[in-house]
């Protein structure tokens, strides 16, 4: 096989990134992110913030995130409101029922909520025989690659503020959602209450930043983490690699050169008359080919089945990563160009 | 007002069960269940099921008792599938994603589940990122008044026995749900794992009888509804109760008389031009009025108002009790008549 | 067998109470707490508590009663401190375990925590890494049959309150409790931050009343009891009752008969030179006799086996309850008599 | 400072693990622990335990290896039976109760517990009005150092065979509790039904081995650490180098490494006339100092405080770990010597 297009997260690790943990690795640090690089790299997130009163908080995986935040909010019959397609609704195996709340779903237009989404369910749940809305669940980028805009998250914090609901985004990988979207960075902290700003599938080993915002949410989260089973005794792990990754901008630099290359595969399928299933602008595409034509494309590369679209027709997924390279996406649309003459 | 067809625990009890509490008030009866009217009671509910080996078991409401049968099937990470509109997933306010399971649901048909649901969502749940479905869960009668067949139901518990999935019956209505269907009482035993006779609605002070027909889910039920909260040191009041419903089949007659009169309820309505918004033939039935005829009705009766039916219309709902008179029926029915001229 | 002194829920219904529900029989009453009963039941209650500020909720049993306070208080990685011999960690089948919460216990004295207890305990939990201790269990009267004074429950309130944790008293026989010490009940409003009035133990079919009168703790509670699957359809059951008991003090004078009869046993066990395991004064006793006494008065009378006392010897149980009447108790220590001499 | 002798997750990896990591970073891995480094891991570590027949999942943390298998483990009623000093008891934030289930505990001896532990829970819990005890959790070694030999391993397990309980064996530090003691690592299979070798602690950017030996347990167990968030994207991460430390048994030389300077350090300070809490034989020793001498030492090294001792004494715990040389432990003595005379 060439080359994999599976995801995100198939390449153990950006260069810099390993370079910053090798250079730590004779140093003795202190555990459960209580260190220097964590505190490091706390300072550098909130700098590219413009925020010097949010707590952060590192753990290893999105799921692990999702369910710690979701859960610290919420009180016991509680729900979280998210679009049908949200990652905690499909896949995560139960881990925030786990916890105890409900995820109360609504479908949502391209992966997507709006206020009119949120004001529907909150006059669907009237009374104390219904589960209260007290949370709103988005990702940036969503599970099908679209963005929200600033105008679009503005307005869904604001009906979230207005409603007394807070809002959450999972920035599971918020790097290419950045670099989409008119969204700027700095701009996160007054569009939601708790973020959490994804390494796993941008180029770390493993690790998730847990931004929090509202000074309601901030105490005693340590001692919820742990008791979620979140909290990492070398915590200094994930803080070595965050300082890193946010030193340079190396962060938002790998968003961007995954979002140009599958630019590149977007628009070079459309020159050779293949369709794509949505308008992605991220690091996320949805080409439409016949089933033959899959088929004929497994043998060569690695790439997620995801749809069957009218008759004979087959909806894929090409990932592209902070590793792809310019080349093998080069080599990816002759491969099909071959294909489909 | 005159008269309440709010629902059908408007009234305290059926006066011979609340007789059998009186003959019982000056016994000294063993606590949790344990005791010779639960024992009997038992025994007259396994005599109608034509069933010997089945586990039953005494709790004081509905949302207890499912919540404590579904938390005691499933595992951590399996999900129960329910219609959208199922009392677990609307009305419980997250007792079931509380006991730690996801509520996944299907649109279903009439507020029913067929075989191709339940295969619809198995295919959706391919692998371990996703719930595993463990348990189907139906009512008999549903949310909305319907009532399934025998050869539905038994169509339904082969396909769950031939994918190794349970099925649950909320009985909350199984009076009046089984005098509207052609489903037998004691064919019950062949037609589910687990399923309540539901006692609050139907003339209990309050009460319900669990169900387990599979062996395989019987033992330690005691321990798990304990740790649930469902356990009554008076278990006998309930026992009683039963007891005393199905000495005669007062159980059944009470669920005859309602769906007779809700009946008594749809014809006359139709033949006033009245339209309903289902063919229901239990306890539970759905008129259309125009917003003025219900402020009138409103100030006559009491009622729930259930949706808006087009423009200016709305459906709503009358509920008959096992304590509903024919009278109050007719004089209903000559108001409405009076409002409509 | 002559007579049970097992326990105090042997018998149904006190007479007054049976008589309030059959004259409730033909009403038609609200569903779900919110009925005329359950408001002048409410009522009453505040008055005798000379306190119009709390929140009165009625539910079904303590184990339910607990299980939905202590998880409503406590945030999820917050534990509550028992007494080890509290009814919550040993006799509740890991209830509140199962809400996600820790019962961390000290030993305590005759079933009673002291505010050094508390202080132990806090100074033992200092970091994320251990739970935090948000909430102190206490009951009145204990497991064991004994009573906090006044100044007892206050020392542990103020304690609790310059230490931010909140005192909850669960009071399944609070009548009897309050019976056999100095504490008098519009004081509780002043000693701890939510409490319950168990009826089940004291005459009731069942039932048992939250009362929260911290101020933090009310909103939400009526959807988190419904998450619980502690809200009654037929909360004016209990409603009718509690109005019944609190109407001419019935509530208070059960307890106050209890404990005379219980009083009335401890002293004549005396004067028969059988020796008490504790200094009771509430409606519970432990009388040691031979385990050939033991066996012969189980012929005529039932009770529990409490635990061995040195060689030879067991403590027994007695409870007297509101139907316990002084003639049975005075053949009882005939037969005692008979039995030793 | 000159050295932190806190703990053994001080430093970041070892240096053959690490290798092993950067030999890996250009290629491209299968996610969730789908990969060939963790099918060759486990193929190592099956042939190190002669066992084929068993399931290995890889992890992150010890908090969540325990959180996942104790509540894959039970049934809700269920507790899991520790030492009172146990980890999941004391040092994780209430994680065990947060998945439902109560730790009960008793004191043990030295950190452990044996078959008459057990059999006095057993008696102790009799009916369903308390929990039911399904597992026994213990470490190897101990939170305070001691190790089961493998005839106190043996005789455990074939009491919980006999009454049905599982064992479960926290392995955080099973590579120094294996070198500590007469138990082989093939040995294992025959002595548990599930434990996990824990990588955090020696020498491991993070992870941890479940190993699933009881068949009965093995079901969907991705299904549930999925559940409980514990399951990894890049599960290849703790493949990779669990693969590098079953290779040429480093795993098993660091633990030998670790408690053959924390022998020399005790007999050194034995010679010194330090005495120590207990006769720990693994990586944490635990030498009991004057206030004043344990002020003067920590102006030189970091180290835990463990408890006070005695009028004026403290015990304090020194851990030696993978990375700790025997230079830094010479210095010490030497620095100790010097501070005493």
């Amino acid at each position: 096989m060439k080359y994999s297009f599976k995801n995100d997260y198939s390449e153990l690790c950006h260069p810099e990134l390993l370079d910053a943990l090798l250079k730590a690795s004779n140093e003795q640090n202190t555990g459960y992110g209580l260190d220097k690089h964590s505190d490091a790299a706390k300072e550098l997130i909130k700098e590219k913030l413009e925020c010097n009163h949010c707590d952060i908080h590192f753990v290893t995986g999105g799921t692990q995130a999702n369910a710690s935040v979701i859960s610290h909010i919420l009180r016991p019959y509680e729900a979280v409101l998210s679009c049908s397609t949200g990652h905690i609704n499909v896949h995560e195996t139960g881990a925030i029922e786990a916890t105890g709340h409900k995820v109360y779903t609504v479908p949502g237009v391209d992966g997507k909520l709006t206020p009119s989404d949120i004001e529907t369910a909150l006059k669907y749940h009237q009374d104390e025989h219904m589960v209260k809305i007290g949370l709103v669940y988005i990702s940036q980028s969503t599970e099908i690659g679209t963005v929200y805009s600033a105008d679009e998250l503005k307005a869904l914090y604001d009906f979230c503020k207005v409603n007394q609901l807070y809002l959450y985004i999972d920035g599971a990988r918020l790097s290419s959602g950045l670099a989409a979207s008119d969204v700027e960075f700095n701009q996160l902290k007054d569009l939601c209450d708790v973020m959490y700003i994804g390494g796993t599938k941008i180029g770390m080993l493993s690790g998730e930043a847990i931004v929090i915002f509202n000074d309601r949410l901030k105490p005693y989260f340590r001692y919820h983490i742990k008791n979620k089973g979140a909290m990492l005794a070398k915590g200094y792990v994930v803080g070595i690699q965050f300082e890193a990754a946010f030193k340079d901008d190396l962060y938002f630099k790998m968003g961007k050169h995954e979002n140009e290359l599958s630019s590149y595969l977007s628009n070079e399928l459309k020159k050779l008359g293949v369709s794509l299933l949505s308008e992605s602008s991220t690091n996320q595409i949805f080409p439409i080919f016949s089933k033959e034509q899959v088929e004929q494309l497994q043998k060569l590369y690695a790439f997620e089945i995801w749809e069957p679209v009218e008759e004979d027709k087959i909806a894929i997924r090409f990932v592209t990563s902070w590793a792809t390279s310019k080349e093998v996406c080069i080599e990816l649309i002759e491969d099909i160009k071959a294909l489909i003459d």
